[in-house]
């Protein structure tokens, strides 16, 4: 390609992945938001998270779009190329968390906080916290290249999954304490395995983060998992 | 591009598109027997289930590779590069398929099927029938390129979340009548919640497909929703 393409090209590629970061950065105080929303019962910043989710849509059809079109014209080869398809993938998880921490937001109104829940919410807490780390890191891994940074995500999911279980097992039992407890209980197993599937979302980020770098498949079977509980 | 190339790329596009209706073929089996073992409390056919994901899994990596090795050797221009991308999107769509019928599978051995739930196991079959007939014609839709049954599908998911409705509340009363039923109940509204997001990849493989003809967009937003109860 002659220099000034390959500048376009390359150009247009940083574009792209600062978007996917800003993508990545809504998504990640969407999944804060709709912990903290639960936690603290709070109507409004439910609401508030559950509509930034249009926000995140917007942004991967612009990413797909400008991706198909960057395919097209600049017919990218190699690391490039590999760059590009990371690009839609990265996008298309993004959106997903978005859509799951949306979703976590909108049970925010069936839960009515009472004492007895107190450590379930605690709980949620600790998970959202760990789930927003991971995006944390895995979209710095994006950002940088960062090779071993993926690898260490792609290895913690398994905490994640340990708390998931610990949590659906205390939800259990407090519904059979409290047959009161059953609608609020079912909707904070939904909340918790929403945060273990958004875990799973940074886990296939960063396999293809891993892919981009070094041009090698993560098998999922290789990677340590705590056994789901519930499955 | 000279014809030689041209005919090899719409040969190898053929092989791709056949590899993803097998493997949505797998799904949809798949599917029909996640719901079948959970209505029957069938254990092997649940454990045989759960296992064909790695057959699903391995398609879909083997179609990534292609696609990338595709663009890069062909680079397709307007519909062929449509197509190509579509390709991979509905590959990634029928791969999220596979592990939702797999987690459904793995559910059944927490269930034990008692003459109180039957009712609701009716509701789950009626609901897996409903999502096996929604996937089987969209995986038409984009073996023949019908845009009209693209939009059906899309259409058609309404009637889906109407069944994962009525069926939450059912789950959720038996729990509040009898809490022996909580930890069964739990599992058949993650069943429910499995089959209801399945739908949801249906439509977006419709998105896709009608992506492809047309290439214009739908916008998810114009879609008529049932609301969810439980969102």
């Amino acid at each position: 390609m002659a220099n000034h393409i390959v500048s376009a090209f390359s150009e247009e590629l940083d574009r792209l992945s600062a978007d996917i970061l800003r993508m990545g950065g809504i998504a990640e105080t969407m999944i804060a938001d709709a912990a903290r929303s639960v936690v603290s019962g709070n109507n409004d910043l439910a609401e508030e998270t559950a509509a930034r989710d249009d926000e995140v849509d917007l942004i991967e059809e612009d990413v797909e779009r400008r991706i198909v079109r960057l395919l097209a014209l600049r017919q990218p080869m190699a690391t490039d190329l590999r760059a590009v398809i990371a690009a839609l993938k990265v996008s298309s998880e993004l959106e997903r968390i978005g859509d799951l921490s949306k979703n976590i937001a909108k049970r925010v109104h069936h839960l009515s906080v009472s004492p007895d829940v107190a450590s379930a919410l605690k709980g949620i807490e600790r998970m959202g916290d760990g789930v927003v780390a991971q995006l944390h890191a895995i979209l710095d891994a994006y950002g940088q290249g960062d090779d071993q940074l993926a690898l260490q995500v792609w290895f913690g999911d398994e905490d994640i999954d340990q708390h998931y279980n610990s949590l659906f097992r205390e939800v259990l039992t407090y519904m059979m304490q409290d047959p009161r407890m059953i609608g609020a209980g079912a909707h904070l197993m939904f909340i918790a395995k929403n945060l273990e599937r958004i875990g799973d979302h940074c886990t296939n980020i960063a396999e293809i983060v891993h892919y981009q770098i070094t041009g090698r498949y993560l098998s999922s079977s290789a990677r340590p998992k705590a056994p789901l509980l519930d499955g």
